[in-house]
């Protein structure tokens, strides 16, 4: 029988984790609250000790496994399998993840960008349909996002590869966190989305529900945007439209570089399905060459939560 | 003895040929006219015969060899070893390539698009340093490019990877030949530059030479702006910033997506120099997030018309 593959997301809230088959079926999976106390130094030990146990639950032992895959924040050190900077993690000092794992479980461990693995999750077996060269992006609280190319994921030379969100697509936008104007991030994050809401809002002059809760001071999210847009508001039908246009320019850029077979949108932000969809994909394919508009393809991410256990693990089977 | 390697440069009015050392030293170089009569007919057989001619008179054979790479105009099926569509060749059918000179010579043939050659001959043996992320850009009439990351020479699904020149650098710039409009080929190719001269010079309102020149109708090239530039014409300075904010921009976009170790600029345009490159690398860092701007570098090429055969050559050793 193949051996099997464990599957790690480390976050800042929650470590999720699956085992899985050698073609990424997932069989079991559990989560564990994330403990950042005491400068994040529960993690690691929680980590093996979480893993032990439920090995011992389903009767398995560390020779039913192949190897584990794991996602993790800050700067990963391929070589030496440490990383640092996790600052949602409380980890600011370097933390040799894959010695003290491999020590604790007796599995080898290989380690990933988070970003990177759930670009590895939609890959294999969403969106992107298991293809050779797929492009990745996340749209949460920031954007984010991961670059396969020839089955491999890219780091470049010192892991910014796949930094989507700071392209920039507004030479004169929004100021970014980066230092930078104009990055994606900028406008189409689930914040940057509400930003731009905010300021077409006020140069908007005719009937709008949407201007009216945004005038008003009631909350609103990306989603309210999008929603506001599917029932035909103008100023939010306008919105969608600039939000769509950047994105859409920004993925073709990738598009006229790289002619991924795959562009796939995960994050929250894809939440709002078709509209978002069908409305980047019409500016993706104004911005892309012939060659590219006919070969590459713009889709929405498929796996959810579970894209980043599944990325993790295809790095025991896809090195 | 370690064996040795044919690099083959195949363009439409002359087929470069180059004996390497394994470790990409040129030992032997020559060229033939392409004769692209009879629809392109003969040109395969002068390969071969001009291969044979030249191995007899070095008195070496096929034993000496570990194979042939090759660059070629047209599309190239990699798996059949075959070249579409090489119009400036007057191939406008299928020709059997690799199968036709490897029946000639006896040597196994490796094809790769004449672009991306000139790209692994920079990224191996010139400005890339043999680094394993390189991103190459050539200015010539057109503009083109080739990006290697993981040491691989990336094609995407289409083989329409490394098309830098359609990357749109200006929504609302001028029409292509591609049909878009704002391709990064319509400002800074040599053509490019020349029509951009032509519209700042019409809305310049100052004293300049190289204003008058254009009003008398005198020849402009490339050239021209540049060297008028470098003597401090109003005019020509303006032009250089403008076409070196859009280049710096485009190859901005390829930083933050790919993080390379080296960004290379070729092709005639470069001969621009030390004016082009440090200009360009104002925008690029303008344009760059920190972690790219401290660890992707812009240089200019160094091979010259060498970059075809040594990067042909590369294929053999570096697959």
């Amino acid at each position: 029988m193949d051996k099997k593959l464990i599957g790690i997301d480390l976050g800042g809230t929650t470590i999720k984790f699956a085992i899985l088959t050698p073609e990424g079926e997932i069989q079991q999976r559990w989560a564990e609250d994330t403990n950042i106390n005491d400068e994040g130094s529960h993690i690691v030990p929680d980590i093996v000790e979480s893993i032990n146990h439920h090995l011992s639950m389903y009767q398995m032992d560390a020779s039913d496994f192949s190897g584990i895959g794991m996602g993790s924040p800050g700067s990963i050190d391929y070589d030496n399998g440490t990383v640092t900077g996790a600052f949602n993690l409380n980890w600011d000092h370097t933390v040799n993840v894959k010695k003290e794992i491999e020590a604790g479980v007796k599995i080898p461990v290989t380690l990933e960008n988070d970003a990177n693995v759930a670009a590895l999750g939609e890959a294999w077996k969403g969106a992107g349909n298991n293809a050779e060269n797929v492009a990745f992006v996340t749209l949460g609280t920031g954007v984010g996002g991961g670059i396969i190319m020839n089955n491999q994921i890219l780091h470049g030379v010192a892991g910014s590869a796949g930094e989507i969100g700071h392209i920039t697509i507004d030479k004169h936008g929004y100021l970014c966190t980066c230092g930078n104007v104009g990055c994606l991030e900028t406008v189409s994050s689930a914040t940057g989305i509400v930003r731009v809401a905010r300021d077409m809002s006020e140069e908007f002059a005719g009937t709008s529900k949407l201007k009216q809760m945004l005038d008003n001071g009631e909350e609103v999210t990306a989603k309210t945007v999008f929603d506001s847009a599917r029932e035909k508001d103008t100023l939010g039908l306008l919105i969608v439209e600039r939000v769509c246009d950047d994105l859409g320019y920004a993925l073709a850029m990738l598009g006229n570089s790289l002619n991924p077979s795959y562009v796939v949108i995960g994050g929250g932000v894809s939440a709002a399905g078709e509209l978002l969809l069908n409305t980047v994909r019409k500016y993706f394919e104004k911005y892309t060459f012939p060659n590219v508009r006919n070969t590459t393809k713009v889709e929405l991410a498929t796996l959810g939560n579970e894209a980043g256990v599944i990325g993790a693990a295809s790095l025991v089977v896809k090195g």
